[in-house]
């Protein structure tokens, strides 16, 4: 069956598809945006149509995620990589220590930059199998005394997930760059979420902050304007020209979201939508094996292999050529991964699924 | 006469107007982009496409400004701010001391941020007169064997500017933000560019350095990855997810400008809009006084005040009514800030010379 515009199904792991309806109104308002004479690229950030652009924004994704008072939410640049630093450079103080939960690489990443300011420590750590598993809390070793505890939702390489929200004594940081708004979420929980924009909210180059008052508290003074939280939120993320037109779009997304049964029709979607692909893991016969634990399982990306590299590449090779592009695993699980983030459609996963099944009955 | 798209003249500082073509190009790709199925915000940055329009963008870039062998190029985010951090962060080292020449608000930005890593010397400062001249080479007080030595080719702010490229002994870091593609550079006397997109290039998001290799080869170890700039040349730009969409507009507006007599046609054309507006300036008989020193008038942004505040604020006002946007000087400077980057049209200035002689007429 055709796609709107002969567009393909993109499986991409990030940046990834958006919605047809958004991208139609991102378009449309390129050369003149709602009468103003200019297109939103354009813009100054300071000017009254960009305020009321991410003024929107802001109140839409605090609708959309229940955001509480208390919590400033910001709209910052240099995707999760910079938060990674930011993070232990405003809350890992001397003297003491940080917990990481790495349930894959990114936050593997995350470790790393800490590891640059301060003590960290290992509070579980799921690399001795590749990554297949989150941790039972009982599982954990963690610090007394903690500056924080930092963990990673969905880790995108392996398709591992958090089945819900954590809970810690400590202050929780999250990095939710691969599933935010793909279900609902208790915010109250964390001091800290951030998340890149590319793979469930809009185009890169905006990333969303959201802190909450006491723990912005304990940033100390001296930091690097550009990479101090309490200057992005004394200034409401325009203390430098932020990536207006991510933000924009992300707007756009929003508000699709909200005419669409918000985070709990994103979650029933998604649910719906993984459930499809890993049926059709489950219903092979071994031929295709998911990476991740069962209870572990992300519904954003969908890791699998196959009995072996030259089966493989045909499959992808074949998915390609019949409009699924982006299937190819990451170098270091291999086989196939299928990102399948808020805005990829539900046909779209059951013509994989469907072409998985053939596929495994012409090669099984 | 109406504008294309009932587009308005657009005076904004930045971000600013970009070229109708390079919109109508970019508009046009935006849910399929060259029969790939799907739109460049959607595509991976380590697909075959996005690949492809990196690398033109980059090659195109060193075409247009002559970017000799030995230097890297660098799509980074975070504007110039970043770099403001960055910078230092990289290259004045424990017991060495870096020059700062500060014609204006954004050198002084740097100054600070240079503060906060190491000893700083302020080799020249305009603050004394608010910011109205560039020095003369003799005014400079150079420290001996500093390890760089920082200057705004363009202050936006006061609207003051380089004539040309500065010449030192000591590696030249410049701020080009404000007004790189405008005019041909000497890029060989920089061992350092960096400049936000939003101006002359593309949308906000993007930040271009160019580095060159012995001055790159001076970063420390241990940087935060994400702001190291070895880690960003040793990836090609992709060490994370980069501002994609704002690289692939960057990249129509090289193509455009290399299709139109590069930065010699740029040059030739900026000279002559910003000549239309001092000859309106000077044409008034002290009506409207200039900000900037004549030598040191910049051809970006143009700065001058009226006689007293409410003739100001109507002549804002009644611009803006005859479809002039964006022309209220900065509280720092006062009065009026005509900003004419690139893709600024000559007819623009043309329309607001017309208005300054009538207005002055009607208000002398």
């Amino acid at each position: 069956m055709p796609q709107p515009y002969d567009r393909v199904f993109n499986f991409s792991a990030g940046p990834s598809t958006l919605p047809v309806s958004v991208l139609e109104e991102a378009r449309d308002g390129l050369l003149n945006y709602q009468g103003t004479g200019m297109g939103v690229m354009e813009m100054s950030h300071r000017s009254k149509p960009f305020e009321a652009i991410i003024q929107k924004a802001e109140a839409d994704l605090r609708t959309l995620m229940g955001i509480p008072e208390g919590y400033r939410v910001l709209f910052l640049q240099g995707g999760a990589s910079l938060q990674f630093s930011m993070v232990p450079l405003s809350f890992l103080g001397e003297g003491q220590t940080a917990d990481y939960v790495v349930t894959g690489a990114w936050g593997k990443k995350g470790v790393e930059a800490a590891r640059l300011v301060g003590c960290v420590n290992v509070a579980w750590d799921g690399k001795g199998e590749n990554y297949r598993d989150v941790p039972a809390p009982e599982a954990l070793r963690l610090s007394p005394n903690t500056a924080y505890v930092h963990t990673t939702s969905n880790e995108t390489i392996q398709g591992v997930q958090f089945a819900g929200d954590p809970s810690f004594e400590s202050p929780l940081v999250c990095d939710m760059s691969s599933d935010i708004l793909s279900r609902p979420v208790d915010v109250s929980r964390y001091a800290l979420i951030y998340a890149g924009a590319q793979k469930n909210m809009g185009p890169a180059g905006a990333t969303i902050v959201i802190i909450r008052d006491d723990f912005l508290a304990r940033a100390p003074q001296n930091v690097h304007p550009i990479l101090d939280y309490r200057v992005h939120a004394d200034n409401d993320s325009l203390y430098n020209t932020p990536s207006s037109w991510s933000i924009y779009v992300c707007g756009l997304v929003y508000q699709h979201l909200l005419d669409n049964e918000g985070l709990e029709g994103a979650r029933a979607r998604n649910e719906a939508k993984a459930k499809a692909l890993y049926d059709a893991i489950d219903g092979s016969e071994g031929f295709y094996r998911g990476h991740a634990e069962p209870r572990a399982r992300s519904k954003m990306n969908v890791t699998f292999t196959l009995p072996n590299e030259d089966l493989t590449k045909s499959f992808v090779k074949e998915a390609e050529a019949n409009g699924m592009d982006g299937l190819k695993g990451h170098r270091s699980v291999g086989g196939v991964r299928a990102s399948i983030y808020n805005a990829f459609p539900q046909e779209g996963c059951e013509a994989l699924a469907s072409f998985m099944k053939d596929f495994a009955a012409r090669n099984g």
